[in-house]
């Protein structure tokens, strides 16, 4: 089973061939799976299981699926642990992804299940140029343009490199001849002009813009900028922003949705929704040598105990969650399920009367880095110069920045947000509509961002985590290699239905 | 005139306002201007001119209008000097620009435009991580992905100054604690192991990928890729390729028009196309004190000669046809007309049956660099997974290359490009439909690609150029700073009737 997904487009750079991701063989007759959790993990099985010829039924806590793959738009309420309601009121068309909100080239698994679904993809704009690096404490706090510090920090470091190669610092490295190579190379990508130098000059200008653009007719003549100083660029701590258009993660191209990242929930959704349970609260686990039991109750009004029985169980719900729940599960899983404790995250979005950050500033998609606690701010990736409201992922909050904004209001996570966010856009005072702000440990069915793995809780507890406890197989982000993404919970997903239907194939045939 | 339009928008980053590219004060009573050439700067110069009160009209050779903002779609039949026609074959939907087809983010007043006209626009993919850079020279001739490639420059460089740092080769340059400091920026910024090495490692994978990706469950663990040499790299010439995205030119967010460039063409005419007169192709530019009078034919069934004349002329022919075209124009102006020739570009657009690139190789949009004459492959930055025909940018050819394919037939250039493209994707042969191919040098309404200037030819004949002439005025990208641009081609319009309103009013005052 394995083999065929490994090597074939999964877990490599092969080709993709679709065929490859379905189950091989017929499911054991009258087998029945219930899966607990309607996010991606959970309805990838759904949908895989029941093509293979399983009897499915899924519980999901929410009343609609999704889990993290989850969209806020005008009309939504979400209400948060410890009761604080929130009513979004973004224009039609506008959003936020509270979770996840990108989707990397090569998450073969995630595009596969957009193509198969007919998901509408579209660029996300990671890198602009023209965005912001910010740093509180360099530069007088007065934010930069990418595109300056990229130019600067490369033309820095070029100089650096070719005043070691001219001092005959690397001649006991390199030949000659690659040492006048290097620093034709140096010279070339650095911008450094006739004597090794990066400065004011034409050449840094081709990388880094010009105080004064080149014209047309008789326009004034172009004038060239200042470069940043390289010790002052090398301490601001700038530069980190610029790797991380480099990072295999984030780097191009890399997509959203077209409306939302719940199109790919929903896509998943017209596919198995008629065998999902919405508003199921799951309150126990048993399993036994026959099969699984699973007790829940209504998640929004809570009544009788019920109860859904079958031969297998697929639980996708998050550990943060999983952990509170009573179930029999064997000592090795339970210890496992205990060691992963759940990352903290907070998401702001912001709505402003106008999309004065392509008006004003030039800004169109893209993301500017601050050191200040919202650490980001992302500008939509589509509907450029659309003359209406616009909506800002006003702050993505992770750490200890994260944990102070989870204790505030969500009023407050916006105000703050703001005041923030003021320091690199002064229009944000007289433009702001309305936000909305998601602080994930207080998300009531996930307790918290992704599963936290350490190198030392991998090695003792993942393999028990992953694999079949009597009846039972997790799935999720949390059970792979790629923690918090979506590609990390199908993955999981078809990774354990795949061994699982290997499991009751077999268990059939010991029987039989 | 000048001032509000450098220190507003146009030629500065400053705050873009809309109402400083208007003339200022009226249009004397009943003032005429004749306009030559329909492209952008004469449908901008006629747009402005026509707002200021005057009474305008447009010649234009084509029976559309646009010039070199040009899309073929299927269905559209083009025929080049020398007589080779071509009917494009393309499927619904598809199509190629010919002449320009990216917009930079800071091109304001195409962007303008683009606002004003409502024509919509999106991100173009320039940079691709996953695209190919490819020398025939190096790695046996194996593409390499553009990923690899950079990720193993940025830690070869890297390890190589942390070389120069740890033998004290900088300390007479910097303090010691911004060496240190630099030591560690490189170890981040490359890669670099625990020996300040860059090789086979988690860290280097987390910029140049895998050969074998994290999975999920209990799939096959991860597999790092062995990077490239120092040394070879450097040699390859492949590194050059990563600096494009650098390029304040090619910098993102950089755009398109959807649905193809001449969307801006159309959205000029319909403002400005019942004062064009289509299928007219000058024949000879007469001016006096009084004004200037235009002989033209009918360049589709050229007959009788006929005339038009006007107080005043805004002339956007290509200097390479103005050359060609009797005038009376001062010696200066004439001199400057010669002193331009236009530089040469071929572009291939080839269908194939279906998107193997994103199918079989993952890439979405971007652009694949080789050394072999196509130079480059383009892939569509839309409509991904769409599962249709698709077609590629298949060479966009310069300089040497470009006049080899000028000099042969329009089939023997696609049947060229489809042979070096097979070197990069082999799926070429398989999947191929159909194909067409755009010489600029034998495009008749320019015969060339755009104004060719030297520091030498600026400095003798740029002034001259744009300066009115009597009454007659010159506008397009050969009198601009940003060549081949429809930035330099708007801008160079707005100076241009800015500049001819001032003379035109500042007549008016002298005559009264």
């Amino acid at each position: 089973m394995y083999q065929a997904m490994t090597t074939l487009g999964f877990a490599s750079e092969s080709k993709f061939d679709k065929d490859n991701y379905q189950l091989s063989g017929e499911a054991p007759k009258g087998s029945t799976v219930l899966i607990l959790g309607a996010g991606l993990a959970g309805m990838t099985a759904a949908y895989e299981l029941r093509k293979a010829g399983y009897n499915v039924k899924l519980l999901e806590y929410n009343q609609k699926a999704g889990g993290r793959c989850w969209t806020l738009r005008g009309g939504d309420s979400y209400t948060e642990l410890g009761g604080a309601k929130q009513e979004c009121k973004f224009d039609e068309g506008l959003y936020i992804n509270p979770g996840p909100w990108r989707i990397p080239y090569h998450h073969h698994a995630v595009l596969h299940y957009c193509k198969q679904f007919n998901v509408k993809l579209e660029v996300f704009s990671q890198i602009n140029h023209n965005a912001y690096v910010h740093s509180s404490k360099a530069f007088g706090g007065k934010p930069k343009r990418y595109r300056e510090v990229n130019a600067d920090f490369q033309g820095h470091i070029a100089e650096l490199l070719a005043k070691c190669v001219n001092q005959k610092g690397l001649d006991d490295a390199m030949s000659k001849d690659d040492t006048e190579r290097l620093l034709l190379v140096m010279r070339q990508w650095g911008s450094l002009n006739g004597d090794d130098k990066y400065v004011k000059s034409v050449e840094a200008s081709l990388m880094r813009g010009y105080d004064v653009m080149p014209g047309g007719g008789l326009m004034p003549a172009e004038q060239y900028g200042e470069p940043m100083g390289g010790i002052e660029l090398l301490n601001s701590d700038l530069w980190q922003h610029l790797q991380t258009g480099n990072l295999f993660e984030y780097q191009s191209t890399i997509f959203q949705p077209i409306g939302g990242m719940d199109m790919i929930a929903k896509g998943f959704e017209k596919e198995v929704g008629s065998l999902i349970r919405y508003s199921s609260k799951v309150t126990k686990i048993h399993q036994d040598d026959k099969g699984v039991t699973v007790s829940y109750v209504d998640s929004e009004k809570p009544g009788d105990t019920m109860t859904e029985s079958a031969d297998w169980c697929v639980c996708t719900i998050p550990l943060s969650i999983l952990g509170q729940i009573p179930a029999n599960f064997s000592g090795k899983l339970s210890s496992a399920i205990r060691a992963v404790p759940y990352d903290t995250s907070v998401k702001v979005g912001l709505q402003f009367k106008r999309r004065f950050w392509e008006e004003d500033e030039h800004i169109y998609g893209g993301i500017s880095y601050t050191d200040l606690p919202i650490e980001m701010i992302s500008y939509p990736s589509t509907d450029f110069h659309s003359g209406g409201k616009g909506v800002l992922l006003g702050g993505y909050l992770w750490d200890a920045n994260s944990y102070e904004f989870t204790a505030m209001s969500p009023e407050m996570r916006v105000k703050k947000a703001l005041e923030y966010g003021a320091q690199i856009h002064p229009q944000y005072k007289e433009e702001f509509d309305n936000g909305i702000a998601v602080a994930w440990h207080k998300v009531p069915w996930t307790n918290g961002c992704y599963g936290l793995w350490t190198p030392e809780s991998r090695e003792a507890h993942y393999k028990n985590l992953c694999e079949i406890d009597n009846r039972i197989v997790l799935a999720g982000e949390h059970a792979s290699y790629i923690p918090a993404w979506m590609e990390g919970a199908i993955l999981s997903s078809l990774d354990a239905v795949n061994r699982l239907h290997a499991h009751a194939q077999a268990a059939k045939k010991a029987e039989a």
